[in-house]
């Protein structure tokens, strides 16, 4: 075989000394979120490892880190990359596998004097986790930032991000100058651990990522009658949380119906109101989080949700009403690119399974300018986002493995 | 007919005085904890009110009023009352009426110079809504309160029962003493508002009781596994929400099958965690609040909600637990009182419902040592322990005669 391997201790030993910065010893878990202290650090330790190296890294002014094996920045590149940014006590793999993996595959490039018609650029995208709404970085590589939103995004403590930015020595406005010329990319190429228990769950090493699902957030409210839980008789009550768990009991129906396999209908956040033990709850307010890998299927879910809701609302005389806060469209991935990462893995001998993701990634951007697609490698217990997510190192090093081979097909 | 009449207006007059006492502008409702200073306010202006007219009161070491017509104290007395306490933010009736009718009856038995065998007690008792658990004063005169209890009692905010009392210059042990020796009462009748919307909705202004509900308190947890809600899949999941919607299902069932047409089953609070909307709920922990009069019954009900969640948490993959806060017993109404009170009622032309109270009542502890009844007054839409808690002065009117009539008929 002449498939090209990478160095699993070095890219342990990163992974590993990542880590480390925002690393907190109470929960075992590490806390990186965007603009903070230990991102900036965590920046300037990863430019120092390709400089190390005697690659070129610098971070861009929407807070990007890019690395590239060359000094001079040319067009129609291959990328990857992901982010390093993190959760409040999230594990050791989010978004930091797919960057130090990218890492890694130019050292196997440089130690095999490989000669590639085209260069290879690796991106540690800014926030993507969320501390401002997520995927900051990304969204200014390919455009999608706005004056109006760089000026007035916080987090949830009310920090805004111009000033954060300020503190890290950047000019806030300067992030919209960082839009990549249309044609700059040749294609996008992401490892990323799943986050979910599917690839643990049939014991295959690697997910080729056909598409990552769009998903709407409605908050939805059912507004019936408090009364007291003794005096209500059963069949004179307007209980709202009575109206909610009806629904809830529709969704396996809702997705039989209207769904897929990919469809994902969540009910992660109830609040009842007054919420005592004895009084028949006159209020829910609670988040309805819906997902699909199809356009016209997560319209559908959406239409069946609101129908389903409107006809429970009427029979136990609730009323009913919902906000939209969010909408993404599903995002397809390139099909050169998941056609040539099978390739690789079939060469490689690495079982794999086409599959979606549920969960959002920079590639979905990047999808938008370029031919994008993602490898994946399993999380055990499907757990992530939490100090106790975990990849066996022969995943992580299946993973790298694939990322390196498809990257220098690409840069061929 | 020979009925006797109460004077509309002055007990009007009383309950809006006594409304005043703790009322607060902006909830436009009342707020009289037990023990607090308006509380202690609103005992004094109940005593000079029997003053005023030339009767007794007194405050007992329970803090209960008792007022008389005659200064001693007399075994086997017809007893009649309520309470004064409110819930933060109540309304104008609830327990005051029962006390300020009481009140009013005695002032028509004088005017009428009635000649009674048996003298009439009125009771306001102490702390009857749960500031530290309720009813604790007639607790105290049934003698079911122990030293332990009053000495570690305290309420939401963490202030003791015992330095409470002592603020109110009582000496919180003493509570004890005012236990009420065996065969001191004859009878107990007390007037009360519905709390509910039966009497609203059948449209009739008496409610005769025949059974105060009893009911039981679950913490209930079903515990699962969170899951980021776009990369777990629906058939992965073991999501703790779910569980609970599923049950909650089946309450109408459980009732259809094990229970009757006054029991009542109720989740009336929810913690999801995390809670985050994006995440499949690991767990959930919610009340179930039972009730039903007939305490077989009660007991059919628990146990099959015990097996429904058993059932449901396999299904899921959940684990399930529950805690059994309380436990309280139906207490049925005695026969003769409530023949009385229906006797009265008819005689009077009042329409009237022999129905269940699913709310808790003072009476249900005077029940144990002595013939107990209630009457109930229609409360608008069933609202209660709010500001817009309300019953048609005509309704006060009918339900405060019947109780003069009852009393004055056991009093013979």
């Amino acid at each position: 075989m002449s498939d090209l391997s990478i160095n699993l201790e070095r890219l342990k030993r990163d992974l590993i000394h990542l880590f480390e910065i925002g690393y907190d010893a109470q929960s075992k878990g590490v806390t990186r979120l965007g603009f903070t202290e230990a991102d900036v650090q965590a920046k300037q330790w990863l430019c120092k490892q390709f400089e190390n190296e005697g690659f070129f890294a610098e971070v861009d002014q929407a807070g990007n880190v890019v690395g590239r094996m060359q000094p001079e920045k040319t067009a129609h590149v291959v990328a990857t990359g992901s982010h390093i940014d993190s959760v409040i006590s999230g594990g050791m793999f989010d978004g930091t596998l797919g960057v130090l993996a990218g890492l890694e595959v130019l050292r196997v490039i440089k130690e095999n004097d490989l000669s590639l018609s085209v260069p290879i650029e690796v991106y540690a995208f800014a926030e993507e986790e969320g501390r401002f709404g997520g995927m900051m970085g990304v969204q200014a590589l390919i455009g999608e930032l706005t004056p109006e939103w760089i000026m007035t995004a916080h987090d949830v403590n009310g920090v805004k991000l111009q000033d954060e930015m300020r503190r890290c020595n950047m000019e806030p406005l300067a992030a919209l100058e960082v839009r990549a010329d249309p044609g700059y990319f040749k294609n996008y190429t992401e490892l990323h651990i799943e986050q979910g228990p599917v690839l643990d769950t049939i014991k295959k090493p690697i997910g080729v990522v056909t598409s990552i699902s769009g998903v709407y957030k409605w908050i939805v409210r059912l507004i019936g009658k408090s009364n007291h839980a003794g005096t209500a008789p059963m069949n004179m009550r307007s209980d709202a949380f009575m109206g909610l768990a009806n629904f809830a009991n529709e969704i396996p129906r809702i997705i039989a119906e209207e769904g897929s396999d990919k469809s994902r209908l969540t009910v992660g956040k109830v609040d009842l109101k007054p919420g005592h033990a004895h009084t028949v709850p006159g209020e829910v307010e609670f988040t309805l989080v819906g997902r699909d890998t199809d356009d016209t299927v997560m319209h559908a879910l959406a239409d069946s949700c609101r129908k389903v809701l409107s006809a429970i609302a009427r029979k136990h005389n609730l009323m009913f009403e919902f906000e939209q806060m969010s909408w993404l469209d599903p995002q397809p991935m390139a099909d050169p690119v998941i056609s040539l990462i099978s390739r690789q893995a079939e060469s490689l001998d690495y079982p794999f399974e086409l599959m979606p993701s549920g969960a959002g990634h920079d590639a979905q951007h990047m999808a938008k300018v370029t031919d994008a697609g993602m490898i994946f490698v399993p999380s055990i217990n499907g757990i992530s986002h939490a100090p106790d997510e975990w990849t066996h190192w022969k995943d992580i090093e299946k993973g790298a493995n694939l990322l390196l081979n498809t990257l220098v097909q690409q840069a061929r």
